[in-house]
């Protein structure tokens, strides 16, 4: 299978359904619409999945770990090393989206899609590295077009197996030090913001490091010409090895009609890109939160997405995606288990 | 023990216990603060029950009944006798609150407090009716001092009586037709605002039947003269019963250190009395969302709780608060499960 294939896989979702999922909804012993985004997420998922009666969904959250040849710019607050030993703790469950993963009742799964280290056997790591950490977007491209497109069917492949496994929901998270830095620059190009506006401190970098990760991005734009008309090109020029799983993984979801909770900013950019190549992905994609990063503001208006959860959350991972799941979960209860008006012998409205 | 007696066992919340708190959380393998929102709850539970290794805490809704006289005026979209259907509705699991609370994992306990109806025996609800609904405050107090006190103090026993029993974590809901009528003439004395801008739809009533409901408002302010520095007489005068309960609920957890989580605007509109009673109690509070309902925005400013979710919910009876606990849950696995960066052998930031 091609990319090119899945893209044209993906169909619109099914509006007809939403409306027939909103009439139940009006049945259920409540003021109408009284649970405001709750009913609509439900019906998303009933118009998405087309299940009229739909079950709780499994869900899994895949947590894309790459390294970056940008952070030589100094454009982290964390030295490299840190994404191979967040690789490990991710793998113990010690990290924040085991936590709320464990919560939220979905799991984790961690992939190597570039992280510049040899893993021993680890158990649980799904081995798909692409190559050791990208290039330095500042001064190459970060990928050839083909690496990019390789990691885009990583991602394709991963959804596809996992909803043939019965997964039924998709989380998308990331682990990656220097990632803000292709996702700002993917976020620039593709909704035609100004760098500085959609550049920030990612994990904590002060003022002086925050200029010159704006200087870097802006030199790698002029560089390389990264144009929103060719989206794997963007991909490839200054993105990212997990971008590219992320986005390959939304596609994948979305051929399949299974949703896709988005997390944070650099989920956010793979959208960008998934959106790009076919834009009838979008329908498939749920927003989690608005993350503290700036960028994400960018990225949710250009998508129009409206996040479920503003909690000053900018840790990635997928941390906000299992908060955005549990509540698309919730819904889809409310939808299924709430007692009707007639069931309950209650009286509508004078 | 009398009203008096709880309010004078509330003390502060321990502050420094917050700073403690945070520094454990500085610690956990995330960069500082990207947590946001969920840090600073866990950072509060703390600082209000004392545990600094705590555990996931029992969680417990309570849902007070009762019944407003002031329906007689036309202010509710619904019959009055939906209050009691809804009771039954509730107690058979069937409600918009039972599904939250079993997706949250906290149980419903409902109170029936002053509903206009004789229930036989009925598993499960808690018979505290205090009296078959209030007067109808449009031309005379809803309840005498007296009465408005009993219903407190039902609150305060059923939030005393669950803690000794083990629960952790008190949420706050409510089922009574009509009663965004008293809520609106509380929010109106308690936070200075108008009686227009505090007064919305309720359960859907039309542009007529708004500018019926101010006009009552208003005409028994003008009757009563409540009076912000008496929050037991304005209570008595336009409350209800539920919002009596709610208020001894909010005071007995308080003086057990125990965090409470409200709900929508009925319950904000009790949380305006228990902190006008005592001021201390507001420390206790996190506010789960913001409702739909205008006059919970007065609530939320007057009381100066940012509300962790906005999702257009207007439904009451605790859904909001289930959602509410479940992230302050999520909250306080963060806070213990979590590996530290010297566990993780993370390195630190360069």
């Amino acid at each position: 299978m091609s990319l090119s294939d899945v893209c044209s896989q993906i169909q619109p979702i099914n509006e007809a359904l939403r409306d027939t999922a909103q009439q139940w909804l009006n049945q259920l012993t409540k003021p109408l619409g009284s649970l405001g985004r709750l009913e609509e997420l439900a019906a998303s998922y009933v118009a998405i999945t087309g299940e009229l009666k739909p079950t709780v969904p499994r869900g899994v959250v895949f947590t894309f770990a790459a390294d970056h040849g940008v952070v030589l710019e100094g454009v982290s607050a964390y030295p490299r090393e840190v994404t191979a030993q967040m690789v490990l703790n991710l793998l113990r469950g010690g990290a924040g989206v085991n936590v709320l993963a464990r919560h939220a009742d979905v799991s984790v799964r961690v992939v190597d899609i570039g992280v510049d280290h040899d893993f021993k056997k680890v158990p649980g790591l799904i081995k798909r590295k692409v190559m050791k950490g990208t290039r330095n977007l500042s001064v190459e491209p970060a990928m050839t077009r083909r690496e990019a497109e390789q990691a885009v069917m990583v991602g394709v492949e991963l959804a596809t197996d996992a909803i043939r496994d019965g997964v039924g929901l998709i989380g998308t998270g990331e682990m990656g030090i220097g990632n803000t830095t292709p996702s700002a620059a993917i976020t620039a190009v593709m909704t035609g913001r100004s760098v500085a506006e959609v550049t920030g401190r990612g994990t904590g970098i002060e003022e002086s490091g925050l200029k010159q990760k704006v200087g870097v991005i802006e030199r790698a734009l002029d560089l390389h010409y990264p144009h929103a008309a060719d989206p794997l090109g963007v991909l490839s020029k200054v993105g990212g090895l997990e971008i590219a799983g992320l986005t390959g993984l939304m596609l994948g979801a979305a051929a399949a009609r299974v949703p896709v909770m988005l997390d944070g900013f650099i989920t956010g950019a793979a959208a960008l890109i998934a959106v790009g190549l076919q834009p009838l992905c979008r329908e498939y994609l749920f927003a989690s939160h608005r993350s503290v990063e700036p960028g994400h503001r960018a990225v949710l208006d250009h998508l129009g997405l409206e996040p479920l959860l503003d909690l000053g959350l900018r840790l990635g991972e997928g941390t906000g995606a299992c908060l955005g799941m549990n509540l698309l979960c919730a819904a889809i209860k409310v939808y299924t288990e709430m007692a009707t008006f007639d069931e309950a012998g209650v009286s509508g409205k004078v």
